[in-house]
C-alpha cells in the first residue's frame, strides 16, 4: 500500500476536491476472504486437538515405522526406558548423593507430616517409600522429589476429621485416609488420560500464594500445640478457634517444651536462612532436621525428659508397608466425604506436583508433559494407596534441595526410598523418644517458605483485582476453611473472567498521521478522528453474554460523537467502523446484533462498516446475512485504513457532487 | 508508512543485498505508547461504569439547573411525566381499540394461566388488574401487555408443589405463590436497581429458544387432563410421567370432552393460522379465545353437559382484589423455596418481558432502559403480592397483539385493567359453566407459538455448539424437570465461554504481498510466511486460565516451523513475534507467561518480539518488567509490518557483514 491514506491536512479542513492519493488507495482494496471450506466434522476434530492436544504428544510417532513406534509408546509410557540405558556411574554418584540428603529431610518430614494428617506417624515413612519408586518409572521430571507435603497433609487431616474423629476412631480414619487417596489418584490420574489437565490452571497464581500463605498459618497455628506442650487442644483449625484454645489452656503450658521447642525452632530457622542466602549450603537446611531429630532424641533419652512434661512419640512399628487393599471401602456412609477429599486434596497435590516439576524443568531446559505427569502421579497414588500410603505428590521444598544437591535423574528418588527402607527395617525403635515439639519446629519451619511475601508485592504493583483474588483466598483459608478460602478464590477468578466476557472493552480508533494505522485514541494522542467516521475496535468474542451490552455501548459511542461534532464539528456522523480483527468468534447471538445493529443505524442513516473479520466469524455471518446485507463489498473491508480512504473519497464525490 | 515493506520476489529469494526500500522503513518506526497515567482510583470507577453504566444514563442530567433535573429525575422514574402532557384524543382512541382487544385475550388466558399455576382462576384476574395499571405509570415501553405469563405460571406452579400440594392445602399453596411473588418482585428491582441486569443476558438465544419449546410442550401436556376429561392426573411434569398417566388412565378418558376439546381447539388453532398470515386480521386470533369461552359455556349451560361428563370451572367468587400482604411468609419451613421459585421466575418473566420490550421498541424505533424496565416489573410484582396477585410480566402474544391492534401508549394497559375490572365486579357468574376444557385449548394455542422451528434451524444452521445448547434446554426441561433443564442450558453456555477463555485461538500471520498486511495465513491463502520470522496472533486476554495453554502452543507453532524449514527452507527461526493487538487484557500470570516465554525462547536462540500491546497490557508489563527485558526497543513495535521490515533488515545486515 503506498501513501498516506487519509493526508493530515486533509482531517480538519473539509477539502471537498478529489484527493488523488485516497482515490488511487481505493483502487487497491483487497478483498475480505472467507476460509477454505471444511466440513462440521473437520472442524469438530480441529477444535477437539486444539482444546486437548496443544502440545501434540503423538508428533514423534509420525511416520515412524511399526516397531519403533511400539518402542517409542513403551518410552512414552515408562520414561525410565528413555534415560536408562544412557545411565551411567557419573550420573549415579550425583544422584546418590542427592538421594541421601533428600532421605535426611524426608523421615523427619515424612513424620511430621503425617501427623499433621492426624495419621499415625509410621504412615509418613510408608508414603516416603512405595510412591518415589513408581515415579521414578513413570515420572518425567528429573528433579522432584516424592513424599507426602504438608497441604495435602492439612486439606486430609482438616476433611476427614469433618465426620470421623481420629482420636476416636482411628482405624476409620485411616481407612477413609487411604481410600480419598486411592480416589484422589484416580481422579489425577484420569484427568491426565482425558486431557484435562487444563482443570489445575484455574488456580491461578494469585490464588496458590494467598491459599499457601494461609495454609502456613493454619499448619503453623497447629504445631503450637507441640511447641507449647498443650494437651487440651481444639480440633479446628481456624485462627480464632486455635488461638482461643491456646490462651484458654495457659495453664498447661509447659516451660520445658517451649524452651526446648524456641532452640530448636530458632536453629532450624538459622539454618534455612543460612541455605536462601548460600544456596551451596543447601545441605545446612536439608541436614539440620534430621540433626534436630537425633539431637533432641538423645537429649530426651539421656535427661529422662518425657518424664518431665515433654511429649514424645511413643513406640513405632517396625517393618515395611503392609497391603491397605482390604482397607479401601467404596460403599458406606462416608463415601461423599472420602470422594470430596480425594477431589480436593488431589487437585491441590496435583498442582504442587506439575508447578515444581515445570520449574524445575526450565531451570535445566527440558520439557514436562503435564497430562503424562498427572498420570504418572495418579498412579503412584493409586498404587499408594494399597500399600498403606496416604496421599503424595512432588514436593517443593525438598525438590529445590534434591535440584541443589545436584540430582541428574529420578534415581535420587530410589536412592531415598532405599534410605527409608532402611530405616523402616531397622531404625524404628530410634524414635521412640524423639518429641512431638521437635516436629512441630520442623514443620514449621517447612512451610513458612509457603509465604510468598516478594510474589505478594509483585502482584499488588501489576494487578489489583489479583490482589484482592489473593487476600480473599488468605483470609478465607485463616477465618473460614481451607476449602472454602480455596472455592472462594477460585469462584472470585472465574467470575472476573465472565465479568471480562460480558463487558468486553470498545475502543475509539484515531489515525496516526501520515500513516494508515489506526490505533486507540485514549493510549496514542496523536492519534486523531476522521470526520463523520466512528472507528470501533471490539475486543472479545461476541456471544449471549455481551451482545445487549455492545449494542448499548455503540449507542453510547455515537451519542459521545453527536455531543463531540455539536461542539467541534459540522459533519454528522457517516459510518460506523467496527474493527473485528480482535473478535476471535461468534454465536447466534452474535450474529443477531450485527443484524439488529445494522438496522439502528440505517435508521439513523449510518452505515456499519466491518473490518477483518477472522475467519469463523466471516463463516458464520455468511450462513447467518441470507440477503448478504452485511457483507455487501461496500461495508467490508481487509483493514480499517482501506476501509477509511475508500469510504473517504466516496463520501467527498457524492458531497462535492452535491455542493 | 510507504512503500511495501517486504518486497514480494524477496520472500522467496535470498537476496542478501541492502533492501533500501526496506531501511527507509525501518526509519519510520513508530513508538508504542503507554497510555496516560491514571491512579488506581481512577481506573476502578472507570471499570464500575463501563460495568454498570454502558449506556450512562445520567447523560441527559448534565449541565441541566436544579428544578430541571428534579423534573427529569420524576419523569425518569415515572416515564408516564414524560408523555401524560402530551396525551391527546387520537391517541386514546388507539388505545381503547387495543385495550379492549387485549382485555378479551387477558380474561380467558389469566384464568387459564391460574390454573396452569395450581391458583384459584380469579387470582389469574386479579393479576390482570393491578400490575396493568402500575406498569402503566412506571414502564417506559408503550407495546407491553402486561399480565400472567404461562412459563412463568408452569414454573411457579411445579416449584411450589414439590412441598406442598396445591389439592390438600391451598391455602399454604397460595400463600407461597404470593409469596415467591413478592420475592421475585424484589429480586428484579433489586436487580435493576444495582445495574445487574447482565444477568438475564446469560439466557442465550439458543438456550431460551430450547428452553420455550420444552416448556410449551410441558404446558401442552398438562392440558390433556382438560381436554381427555381424565379426573386422576398424575402431579408430575415430565413427558414420561404424564404420557404413562394419560394411558394408565384411559377408562377416564370422556368421549363428549375429547369431541367439544378437539373442536375448539382446531378452532382456535385456525384462527391463529389466519393472524398470522394477515397480521391485519390479528382480531380474529384475539377475540377468538372470548368467543369460544362464550360459546362453550352457553352450550354447557344450555345442555347441562356438566352432567355429562364435561367439566367446569364452577362457581367464583366476585371482587376486586382484596389485600393480601397478610398472606406473605417470611419466615418457616418454606422459606427456602419461597426465595427459589421467586429467584427463577423472577428472571424467567424478567428475560421475557425485557425482551418482548425491546422488540417492540426496535420495531417503532424508540429506546427501552433494560435496567429501568427491571425496576417498573419488579415493584410491580412486589405491590401485586400484596393485593392478591401471583406473578405477571410482558407476555409475547398479547404484546404483539396490543402492536398489531395499533397501541400507542401504556393507557392500552390501563383500558384493559378496567375492562378486567368490570369483569371482576360484575361478570364473574358468568363463568360458572364455563368447560375446564375451552381453558386446556386457550392454553395449547398460546404456547404452540413458543415452538420456533425456522429459529432453531438458523442455529443449526449457524452454529452447531449453540444448536447442542438448545437441545439441551429442550429435552433437560421435557424429561427433567423444567427449572433442570434450564440450569443444564445455562451451564454449558458459560462452560463453552470458560472453555473458549482457556483455549484462545493462537493464528500464524503472513504478508499479502505486495502491502504491509498480515493476516491469517489459513483464511488468506495468497498470505506469505517470511523466512525466519513466525508470526503469531494470540485473540484473547491472557490470564491464569490460559497461559499454560499459550506456552504450550506457540512451543508447538515452533516445533512446525521447524519442520516445515528442514523440508522446505534453510533460515532457522530467528523471530517469535506476537502481535498482541487482540489481547485485550493481562493478569500477573499473563506476564509470567510473557517472561517465561522470552527465556525459553533465549535459550532456542529466538529472539521474541511484541507488536502493538493495548494500554493495559502495556501498563502491566510495564510494571512487571523491573529491567524492561521485555520491551526493549528493538523488540516491540506498533505494528507487525514494521517489526518484519525493521527486524528483516537488522538481520540481513548482519548475515551479510557475516557472510
Amino acid at each position: 500500500m503506498e501513501g498516506k491514506v487519509v493526508e493530515d491536512q486533509d482531517l480538519g479542513s473539509h477539502n471537498h476536491n478529489h484527493d488523488p492519493c485516497v482515490v488511487e488507495i481505493a483502487m487497491e482494496i483487497h478483498k475480505v476472504e472467507s476460509p477454505p471450506k471444511r466440513s462440521s466434522f473437520q472442524k469438530l476434530m480441529n477444535r477437539l486437538k486444539e482444546t486437548f492436544f496443544p502440545d501434540d504428544p503423538l508428533r514423534q510417532f509420525k511416520g515412524q515405522p511399526t516397531h519403533q513406534k511400539w518402542i517409542l509408546a513403551f518410552q512414552y509410557i515408562f520414561p525410565i526406558l528413555q534415560w536408562g540405558p544412557h545411565y551411567n556411574l557419573n550420573l549415579l554418584k550425583s544422584d546418590v548423593v542427592s538421594g541421601l540428603t533428600i532421605a535426611s529431610l524426608a523421615i523427619p518430614q515424612g513424620i511430621s507430616y503425617a501427623k499433621l494428617a492426624n495419621l499415625p506417624p509410621i504412615v509418613g515413612l510408608y508414603s516416603s517409600f512405595v510412591p518415589p519408586l513408581i515415579y521414578a518409572v513413570l515420572g518425567s521430571s528429573r528433579d522432584l522429589a516424592v513424599g507426602p507435603v504438608s497441604i495435602a497433609s492439612l486439606l486430609m487431616g482438616s476433611m476427614l476429621r469433618q465426620e470421623v474423629s481420629p482420636a476416636q476412631d482411628p482405624l476409620l480414619f485411616l481407612q477413609l485416609a487411604f481410600t480419598s487417596t486411592f480416589f484422589a489418584g484416580l481422579f489425577q490420574a484420569s484427568l491426565g488420560f482425558l486431557r484435562l489437565g487444563f482443570i489445575i490452571d484455574f488456580l491461578s497464581k494469585a490464588t496458590l500464594i494467598g491459599f499457601m500463605a494461609g495454609a502456613a498459618i493454619i499448619v503453623s497455628l497447629q504445631q503450637l500445640k507441640a511447641l507449647l506442650g498443650i494437651t487440651h487442644f481444639t480440633t479446628e483449625m481456624g485462627l480464632v478457634p486455635v488461638m482461643s484454645s491456646v490462651f484458654h489452656n495457659t495453664k498447661e503450658w509447659s516451660w520445658q517444651t517451649i524452651l526446648m521447642g524456641f532452640c530448636f525452632l530458632v536453629f532450624l530457622l538459622v539454618a534455612r536462612h543460612i541455605s536462601i542466602k548460600k544456596p551451596k549450603l543447601f545441605w545446612v537446611s536439608a541436614g539440620a532436621p534430621l540433626l534436630s531429630v537425633i539431637v533432641s532424641t538423645l537429649f530426651v533419652f539421656a535427661f529422662k525428659a518425657q518424664r518431665h512434661s515433654i511429649s514424645v512419640i511413643g513406640k513405632l512399628e517396625q517393618g515395611l508397608n503392609p497391603p491397605s487393599w482390604n482397607m479401601l471401602h467404596f460403599h458406606g456412609t462416608h463415601i461423599g466425604l472420602v470422594l470430596k477429599t480425594g477431589l480436593i486434596t488431589g487437585i491441590i497435590s496435583l498442582t504442587e506436583g506439575i508447578a515444581v516439576g515445570r520449574t524445575f524443568a526450565a531451570l535445566k531446559n527440558y520439557q514436562v508433559d503435564g497430562n503424562k505427569e498427572m498420570i504418572a502421579i495418579g498412579v503412584m497414588n493409586v498404587v499408594g494407596s494399597t500399600t498403606s500410603c496416604y496421599i503424595t505428590t512432588g514436593a517443593f521444598s525438598r525438590s529445590a534441595v534434591n535440584h541443589n544437591a545436584g540430582a541428574k535423574t529420578a534415581v535420587s528418588n530410589i536412592i531415598m526410598a532405599v534410605t527409608v527402607m532402611v530405616t523402616l527395617l531397622f531404625l524404628m525403635p530410634l524414635f521412640q523418644y524423639t518429641p512431638n515439639l521437635v516436629l512441630g519446629a520442623i514443620i514449621v519451619t517447612a512451610v513458612i517458605g509457603l509465604i510468598d511475601l516478594p510474589a505478594a508485592y509483585q502482584i499488588w504493583k501489576v494487578d489489583k483485582f489479583d490482589f484482592v483474588v489473593m487476600l480473599c483466598a488468605f483470609f478465607g483459608v485463616i477465618f473460614i476453611s481451607v476449602q472454602e478460602g480455596l472455592a472462594l478464590a477460585v469462584g472470585i477468578s472465574i467470575f472476573k473472567m465472565v465479568l471480562q466476557m460480558t463487558r468486553p472493552k470498545t475502543v475509539v480508533l484515531g489515525n496516526i498521521p501520515g500513516t494508515d494505522i489506526f490505533r486507540n485514541r485514549h493510549q496514542y494522542k496523536e492519534a486523531v478522528s476522521i470526520p463523520g467516521f466512528l472507528i470501533l475496535s471490539i475486543e472479545a468474542p461476541i456471544n449471549f453474554a455481551n451482545s445487549n451490552y455492545l449494542n448499548d455501548r455503540i449507542l453510547r459511542w455515537i451519542l459521545d460523537y453527536e455531543e463531540e461534532e455539536e461542539t467541534k464539528r459540522h459533519s454528522g456522523l457517516r459510518f460506523v467502523v467496527l474493527d473485528l480483527s480482535a473478535v476471535s468468534g461468534i454465536d447466534t447471538n452474535g450474529v443477531t446484533f450485527f443484524q439488529e445493529l445494522r438496522r439502528v443505524l440505517e435508521k439513523k442513516g449510518v452505515e456499519l462498516v466491518l473490518v477483518n473479520p477472522v475467519g469463523e466469524v466471516m463463516e458464520k455471518l455468511q450462513k447467518a446475512d441470507g440477503t448478504g446485507d452485511l457483507l455487501q463489498s461496500h461495508a467490508l473491508f481487509l483493514t480499517v485504513g482501506e476501509a477509511v480512504s475508500s469510504l473517504f473519497s466516496s463520501m467527498k464525490s457524492v458531497s462535492s457532487s452535491h455542493g
